[in-house]
């Protein structure tokens, strides 16, 4: 039986794949000149924070406070880019309170949420970086035309408590092209108005391989490279060899010649689809489709499943960012050696 | 402001909804002589089985043994039926142990299931109680024919340290018919065996108020209808007015006229779709569609969207199960009134 020390279902993490996804990108950066500020949402954990830090990564990106806190007091990060619109009293003291113990910047799309920062920081020590998030075609957040970046721009320089810190995106995947030409119109602009853009934050796992697409970006942000799943496989971002998390599963029943059900459903594996067919992809087991989850569930079909009840599979899933944040802890194994569990300390960190 | 003292995303459940719900099932299944016993999956709430037990169920269904586990050490619980095969050392040893506090039931599909079983409770001083879990259209587990059950019904009889408990089924919905043919061939079979059947335990929200259209059914077994969702309102089983539990988010960015985004993605409201066209229902603005969602964004559309950033909505999610699941506490509400945090003691509990 593999890994018979682990109950199932459980989040494997091998370490040895994970160590190199996070120095092969490195290296990819290096060779490129693009900072690298890894998304520490893919993970939750401090230890591979430190690991992405010592590969030489210029700092973290956080997508919220409360994920910040838990790297910063368990990790000893230092240098943290929280790529959100931060609005509320309650949050606003508590970056503030990290603004004390680390570099820190954010991002904002809105006059709103620069008010708000803008108060909270009016008579902070040193100006908190506000970068401007922009739209370049992922319809999410971001002001949406250079335009506007050099309006919002200006008006983060005209607070006391701020400081302009540059331009960040959350790109399309594969129109590098149009991104290059938003980002240089709107850096174009802004130098013109007689203000400096001192970082462009670029980002995305889709993207990864071409990150030096969008020259004019300084860093680049990312975040599921470091486990890989079947998304980025699907777009021939890795190979299966690459994928460092898979979910342990063990066979329950056999109701039929060509179906199997195993003790993970959407509590692990989550129902993302990503816009794949299936729920996940059995290593070794090509022929088996993960044709459906409920809760506890996962349904297996095959033209010949071939499982007995009690056999063991690991399943890559098709997300795996949302697979970290489903259990208080992962399995930590280097190939077939079992490590121990350890607890995801940032997960379910929504503020 | 809504909920002024409540930090958003946040999981609202309002008691005086849950509890209504929770009385008006009783009273259904009260009226046609079933017994209830609810699924503790929605919720995973302690406080919320016992009320549960006080209204009138005569115990709860756990799916997983960990939630058993959470129930009875902080709800006092001590009827626990669990409806999944149960396999491996270590979930029999908490399993032997559990049946040593409690009145407990199983379910089986399988040999090798039983077997565990049987070999975990061989010297036991009460025989655990089996239930065959029987598919009568669900297509997930249990045996696949009346036949397939006396047999399993038969080996369940012949162990020593296990008693053949009765039948399970989660039914295909709408399906009363064919779900009390199942299961009257089934016992007719199982008592000219010489068994008695003393339990047949039937369940699912969307089938509710069918439930005593399988009069063979002793108990009735059900999850969702202390809380109700979006999915559930869909099938006409519930009006919004029912929604125990809603998701207070704040509008973070309105990019153009007809967008907004809001605090809350599959971190909190997940994927799970259940057949819907987007992710939930904004209370108050039924012209509002929840389109899309990443991790912690929520993407809102409409014709005008006519919000502005710093704005709160309460979003009636998809599937609520899965959302309890989300966040390590949930806020109590009545109404317009905040009570407080509450811990959901059994969130993540997949073992």
């Amino acid at each position: 039986m593999i890994f018979a020390k682990i109950d199932t279902p459980a989040v494997l993490v091998d370490l040895d794949i994970a160590e190199a996804n996070i120095d092969r990108f490195q290296a990819h950066c290096d060779a490129h000149g693009l900072k690298l500020r890894p998304h520490i949402k893919t993970h939750k954990l401090p230890r591979m924070a430190q690991r992405q830090i010592r590969a030489g990564a210029i700092g973290i990106t956080c997508q919220k406070i409360s994920e910040a806190e838990a790297m910063i007091s368990e990790g000893g990060i230092d240098d943290v880019l929280i790529t959100y619109n931060i609005l509320g009293g309650d949050k606003l003291s508590r970056l503030r309170a990290l603004a004390a113990q680390v570099r820190l910047s954010v991002v904002a799309d809105n006059t709103a949420t620069i008010d708000g920062l803008a108060e909270a920081f009016a008579d902070a020590e040193t100006p908190l970086s506000v970068l401007v998030e922009c739209d370049t075609g992922g319809a999410r957040c971001g002001v949406m035309t250079p335009k506007a970046a050099v309006a919002l721009a200006k008006y983060i320089a005209s607070q006391a408590g701020l400081t302009f810190g540059g331009l960040m995106t959350y790109p399309p995947a594969g129109q590098e092209a149009a991104v290059q030409n938003w980002l240089v119109k709107a850096k174009t602009l802004i130098e013109a108005e007689g203000l400096k853009v001192p970082v462009i934050s670029n980002g995305g796992s889709p993207g990864m391989w071409h990150a030096q697409d969008v020259p004019i970006a300084t860093e680049y942000r990312i975040g599921t490279y470091v486990y890989n799943d079947r998304s980025l496989q699907d777009r021939g971002v890795c190979t299966w060899d690459d994928c460092a998390l898979s979910v342990l599963v063990t066979v329950i029943s056999v109701p039929s010649f060509g179906r199997a059900v195993v003790d993970a459903g959407t509590k692990v594996l989550t129902s993302d689809l990503l816009g794949l067919d299936g729920h996940g992809h059995v290593l070794g087991r090509p022929d088996i489709k993960v044709a459906g989850l409920s809760e506890e569930h996962g349904m297996l079909t095959a033209d010949a499943i071939d499982l007995k009840v009690g056999d063991r599979l690991r399943i890559i899933p098709n997300h795996v960012c949302v697979v970290s944040n489903m259990l208080d802890e992962v399995q930590l194994i280097r190939g077939e050696a079992t490590l121990g569990p350890c607890p995801v300390v940032a997960r379910g960190k929504v503020w």
